[in-house]
């Protein structure tokens, strides 16, 4: 049971309008009541009411900070403990004021994420959607965000539960079978554990399709953009960041440092390579032989190759297409307004139709074209088919290759009638390995390093 | 009459646990509340309740966010105008998402600082508490911080409305006899006026001593520490900011690259210069004829120069010495530990006793003598007797030079016998001028540019 309360800065650090301190615990009432100054005690106030007045220092008299305090007593609460939120002007100094009184309360510093913990431990959110929540706040395109936010609405929990659902019946099945050999013949359980753990396996499977594409809407494709100099990268860059500046910066105050290595194409989420990185890769048929190019080139998942259709190939050009053909790659034909003198032949030896996309840059022409490619290279074709459940999580895609593996096992087993009390430990496994996304069967260590990943405050 | 209805990111942007969009205008519980699906519609719930739910699209239905959104209405609000705030999950996707929803509505992105300039424009607060907001936010100090805080809470305003309602009672005083002659003796209108006048430039002056240290406790002492290698100076610095990190960074989420330009020695906010240029100058004896260092000494308003005291002077530190001792400068005597060698009564050439401050920097000895020596320099040693209103703003500082000139220029004019609707003229101005720093004789143009100081969100 816990029993302490913990405070800490809930907002982003900066200079804002308003930042937000969370309290949460036992004590949070009748400890911030004490050091505030409003119409009201906190203690005599109902939940989910705010309260106008003044941090007061207990001691000196002295007002610190002009604020307005939340209530939401458990268990209606983020952490379903008793929380108080108080809100007060943005600005470094004002939190820290307000910080060091609470924590001279009986009070300590929440640790990162353990807010979030608290909502695990007391079983509001399993561990699965815990996760989401640090997904929602590092997501940087839409796509990530309606992926996590499914996880943290509980979606993938649902699914994880119902296939564990079914491993816990065939458990007990199984049970039933060695305790009382009488009542069932082994070989029609064999033929139940296959069905069902087959069942269970095609599931698992289906999700696991999707790891890929949801770690790639969580992280973004990592990309390069390649070319000779003036053949258009950098007027591709502006474009594929200006169409994202229409979205993403509108709105003054989501400030590009946060997102600037992010473009998104249409839906996808390209993350370049960072943008000292894009400046070498820019210059990189120049300057093939650099190391940090070539280390570039390598990370890349993606390499984006910018040819111009007004001239023709150069050596170099050939020599990158040889060389790159092999990745995953899409030429670009730049400036398809000019006469066109570019070998396209040459270009169709190394690239299938569909990796070649003719475009204007200058005009923003031909960036659904460059989309759908990139889809089909990494969604085949498939991205907007999206009621999907995304697993997007590096621990949900291994926990659910170890179930995949039990699976087969059992699955494996059954068929060679192995005796079932040996099955039944894979069956168990994979129950287990489930448990272990959604945090049911997950070691203390695992969800403390889980949330040691969190930001402060959350 | 204001009229429509805007909306802004009021926390700082960033990853954090909280984000908090805030609504305000007439429109603001009706257009929200059509975004909102929680228990009740919002606009069916009372003031200053907290409500969990979804924001939702009208249009596809789909759930964009989870939310706790809470109500104030007109008048008790920031604005004094029905305000929603709407929490969500830190994190740049989370707050566009919910920004462009509400933008497609019947709310407009609001200007920088619009927020607080309703609360001034409705009445809720002066301008130089509006100012105060800015001060607060940015203050890099508990001092500074402190000062912000009163000039918010009205300490301010309610001297400089004092002042002027006596100007007014003079003003009607000379309005009479104006009008009826015949009421009253000329002579002694004049020397009303030099008595009411004369107690008012009084306190203005009083006002006026405090703006230097009112300005220094808001921005901080441009500080440059100086010294040949090994002789300390980055023990100084690490001591030193070793210090405010115990004040500061103890609790994490204070990220130090707001602040780490700033250190305090106890109350005392030292500017440093930025640590580049801080770079420089440590080594500036050795570069003495380098253009930056000089200009570092230059912009500083106090240099830290630090001797060791196990070492004789060198020919550049007395050449040093020469040079900056006509500034506002302090010679720091470090490793007092050593066997002394240097030879002290030459710096006592060129520094007086107090400004000599004897230190073990490695054992943090003597930081409370060094901010005795800055207390002396700055605020003639009474930085400690601090329930002192401080004019910290540039611009109420100009406004008031300004009146003192006025009101010099009255009293002057009265004991001249100038015609008192000569006089007239004078303490008007005057008036208005004090009225330019409350705001209530201020020009829009003025108002304006004022507010697009502030950050969005405020």
């Amino acid at each position: 049971m816990i029993s302490d309360t913990i405070a800490a800065i809930s907002t982003a650090v900066g200079e804002g309008g308003i930042a937000v301190i969370r309290v949460s615990g036992p004590e949070a009432v009748g400890e911030v009541s004490r050091l505030f100054r409003g119409a009201k005690p906190l203690t005599e106030v109902p939940t989910h009411t705010v309260h106008y007045g003044f941090m007061v220092d207990p001691d000196t008299k002295e007002k610190l900070e002009e604020v307005l305090v939340t209530l939401m007593l458990a268990p209606k609460s983020f952490t379903t403990e008793d929380v108080v939120e108080i809100s007060a002007h943005g600005g470094v100094v004002s939190v820290r004021r307000i910080m060091e009184l609470l924590l001279k309360q009986k009070i300590r510093l929440a640790e990162p994420g353990e807010f979030t913990k608290r909502a695990f431990l007391n079983g509001r959110i399993d561990l699965s959607q815990a996760e989401g929540v640090i997904d929602l706040i590092r997501s940087k395109s839409d796509k990530a965000f309606s992926v996590a936010f499914k996880q943290v609405e509980g979606d993938l929990s649902r699914r994880i539960q119902e296939l564990r659902q079914t491993l816990i019946e065939t458990l007990a099945h199984i049970e039933v079978n060695i305790d009382y050999p009488e009542h069932d013949v082994e070989s029609m359980t064999s033929l139940f554990i296959q069905e069902k753990c087959g069942a269970v396996l095609e599931e698992v499977e289906r999700l696991l399709k999707t790891s890929n594409q949801g770690k790639i809407l969580r992280e973004g494709i990592t990309t390069a953009i390649v070319g000779r100099p003036n053949v258009g990268k950098s007027s591709l860059l502006n474009a594929l960041s200006g169409q994202n500046r229409a979205i993403v910066t509108d709105i003054p105050g989501t400030t590009r440092d946060v997102i600037e290595e992010f473009i998104t194409i249409n839906n996808i989420p390209l993350k370049l390579l960072d943008t000292a990185g894009i400046r070498e890769t820019l210059d990189v048929v120049e300057r093939i032989g650099v190391e940090r190019s070539r280390t570039a080139l390598n990370e890349a998942d993606l390499i984006l190759l910018v040819l111009s259709g007004g001239d023709q190939l150069d050596e170099e050009e050939v020599r990158l297409m040889e060389q790159i053909s092999g990745r995953q790659s899409i030429v670009i034909l730049n400036k398809m307004d000019l006469p066109q003198k570019i070998e396209t032949e040459k270009v169709r030896q190394f690239y299938k139709e569909e990796l070649i996309v003719p475009m204007t840059v200058k005009d923003s022409e031909g960036i659904d074209r460059l989309e759908e490619a990139i889809s089909s290279l990494f969604f085949a074709g498939k991205l907007e088919s999206a009621d999907l459940t995304y697993v997007s999580n590096v621990r949900h895609i291994a926990l659910l290759h170890q179930t995949q593996r039990s699976l087969r096992d059992a699955i494996e087993a059954a068929e060679m009638l192995v005796p079932i009390d040996m099955i039944q430990i894979d069956v168990r496994m994979a129950w287990e390995q489930l448990g272990e996304i959604v945090g049911d069967t997950a070691q203390d260590s695992l969800i403390d390093q889980i949330f040691s990943q969190f930001c402060l405050g959350k």
